[in-house]
């Protein structure tokens, strides 16, 4: 019951790029479950992890070989998460990517693992090491979208954008792919993204590119306040579009960043849109805040009040909760001052009901399945705006069954 | 569905209380919804209130008159929370202790006003006002079980505690009530409580006791993260049991505080056994932790996972939840030295899953109605306690049809 999202048709290659997806038998249901991109050489590559304090062994290790090493392969496997294994699961990390440096001719380091699934049972390694001639003959620049597929777990949708623009008369490319479907919080989820593009841009620039990204995409999505220990985000450039070398935020990099924003955003709500159990696709906007962390705040406790997922799940256009949750905030500010707004109805203002607001007209707006919610603090000029789904039954059934 | 809550069949009277219930029609269902508590003249009265900067106009008011005078009356309907109502919501509140004044000639600023129910509409003031003499008729010292009664909401048993101790050969009873089910969490939550004693006790003595009461007991239960715009509880000692006055935190003062202790905790636990939809009673002990704040945001980031909850209702011993939670809380540990225990079973230890523990283990605890999870963060010698319940279908069903 994904909320306006439509899977892509088609996904456009990107030059230096090959991707492979099989079926390891990790998952039970004979489905894709591990997927391999291969970097060109000479290409840049920047991530951004969980920030869990019990992260799993593959985002130890994808850490500890970006310090190391440029990649040159992402193995990613879905259907086990490698998380809460202890020692044993940072020996199966490792050793996956010792299996691909084998058959590929790199070294380990340059080869970062990538998990999401089940936590705490030891991934399965003897299934991957038996799939690596299948994923060699799979490798090609076209399957994006079957990449996409594979790396999906209770995703009902395979999320994946392709942009290009126009760079000193070259033509670049983005495409993306992004999983997760619950899990999903601030500080990343349990979602793993993977966007690459063929501008030519320096490693510092990409490690800019990708934090700020980042900051207003995936990190300003929630479904249910979970962070998880598996979360990634990788951003790939392999240099072969033929534009010179971005080394500094100019008006190339603005032009290339509009765009690769605009894949990251549409990747992060795709996740939203998906989420466990969604029927409503809502904005969250906080403005006239006096900082962007006073308006996170407000937003993120309205976004996480079970009170007012309920509401927005039954239609419900019951402020109260919104109001409620907005005043316990732990944000400063002046109960007759603030403003909220469904959608472009006004519906709180001088510290209650705003006098001109009818029921008729919430709930005209409720029953929409994308919703905006617009609250205005009126203590400074700081906005954000964050995107969260409502609260179902089949969130509920989802994630109480999904162990059996 | 309420997890091993009975209702009492028995409240002890207070001397020097006087309870009145009536059905003033502010609930559809002709059932009792407004309740006038009488405080004898020369006792003492504290109280609590939500720290919601959204806070409703009876709570605005009560500070308000707790600061001019000594209560002698508290007035509370249930069915209106007569919250987000602006001007006209003070006028209101204001409105019903002139009434309660003019029925029983005290100052409309001894009076108390309290409210629970829909936010964001008008207090019916007139039904209010046609039920003054039916209240006045109806008021007896055995009138706690009635009164218990009249200030349900969503819950589906009566709360009440009544307990006796000797004090210096002279018997003193304390005897409570609260309600609420939902909208429950730290800092007060849609609850109320009083509490009353007839032991003698100085206005300081009692602040002290009701603050350090409700720390560890209302302030440490959570529903649903959502803290209510109403939230109050009084406690009121009359003094008419016969003891020495107490006026320090001395030998008679823990005796007495022990048991009025007793009284929050089966109060406040109660709450959280008839939370909405509560299939669970959860107590989450956080262990040797480097401070109480440590101790109480690992607690709650547990308490309030929407995935942990799920598993619980799920009775699915999903312990990778535990721990990806305790894993975002945003405390310092190490994750190695970190043990999490279902019941007296060690199930993660290491970074990881214990050796030693099986699923059979884990799910033979997780079926228990009753669940006890240990967190030892290992960083200290703090320990805190809060109790809190499962996310099931029905608490989506309850608060999705609330209004409807």
């Amino acid at each position: 019951m994904a909320v306006g999202l439509q899977e892509p048709e088609t996904l456009l290659a990107v030059k230096g790029i090959q991707l492979a997806s099989v079926a390891s038998g990790i998952k039970k249901n004979n489905t894709d479950d591990l997927v391999l991109i291969e970097i060109e050489e000479g290409s840049q590559c920047a991530a951004v992890f969980t920030k869990n304090k019990f992260c799993a062994a593959p985002v130890t290790l994808s850490k500890k070989h970006l310090k190391l090493s440029t990649p040159r392969y992402l193995l990613i496997n879905s259907g086990n998460a490698n998380a809460g294994t202890g020692e044993q699961g940072m020996a199966d990390a490792l050793k996956s990517c010792e299996l691909v440096a084998q058959q590929f001719g790199c070294d380990a380091e340059q080869v970062l693992p990538f998990s999401t699934g089940v936590i705490g049972e030891n991934l399965p390694v003897d299934k991957i090491a038996a799939s690596m001639g299948n994923l060699q003959s799979e490798l090609s620049a076209d399957n994006w979208l079957a990449a996409g597929r594979g790396i999906m777990t209770t995703d009902t949708k395979l999320k994946g954008v392709s942009r290009q623009l126009e760079l000193q008369g070259k033509t670049v490319t983005v495409t993306g792919l992004s999983k997760g479907a619950g899990m999903i919080q601030p500080n990343m989820a349990t979602m793993l993204a993977y966007i690459a593009t063929d501008a030519a841009i320096s490693e510092e620039v990409l490690q800019k590119c990708i934090t700020d990204a980042v900051n207003v995409s995936f990190n300003s999505i929630t479904v249910d306040s979970d962070t998880s220990t598996n979360d990634a985000c990788v951003l790939m450039a392999t240099g072969q579009a033929g534009n010179d070398l971005i080394d500094s935020a100019d008006e190339n990099y603005e032009q290339l960043y509009k765009v690769i924003n605009e894949v990251f955003l549409m990747l992060a709500q795709a996740i939203i849109r998906d989420a466990e159990g969604a029927t409503k696709f809502v904005s969250l906007q906080v403005n006239k805040a006096k900082s962007i962390e006073d308006a996170r705040q407000v937003a993120y406790t309205v976004a996480h009040s079970p009170l007012v997922k309920t509401a927005l799940f039954a239609s419900d256009p019951n402020w109260g909760r919104i109001l409620a949750a907005v005043g316990r905030s732990g944000v400063d500010f002046n109960i007759t001052e603030i403003k909220i707004f469904l959608g472009d109805v006004c519906i709180v203002s001088n510290g209650g009901r705003d006098p001109l607001y009818t029921e008729e007209q919430g709930q005209e707006i409720m029953k929409q399945a994308e919703i905006l919610i617009q609250i205005e603090l009126n203590t400074g000029n700081k906005s954000v705006c964050i995107w969260t789904s409502d609260l179902s039954y089949e969130y509920v059934k989802i994630n109480a069954e999904y162990r059996s």
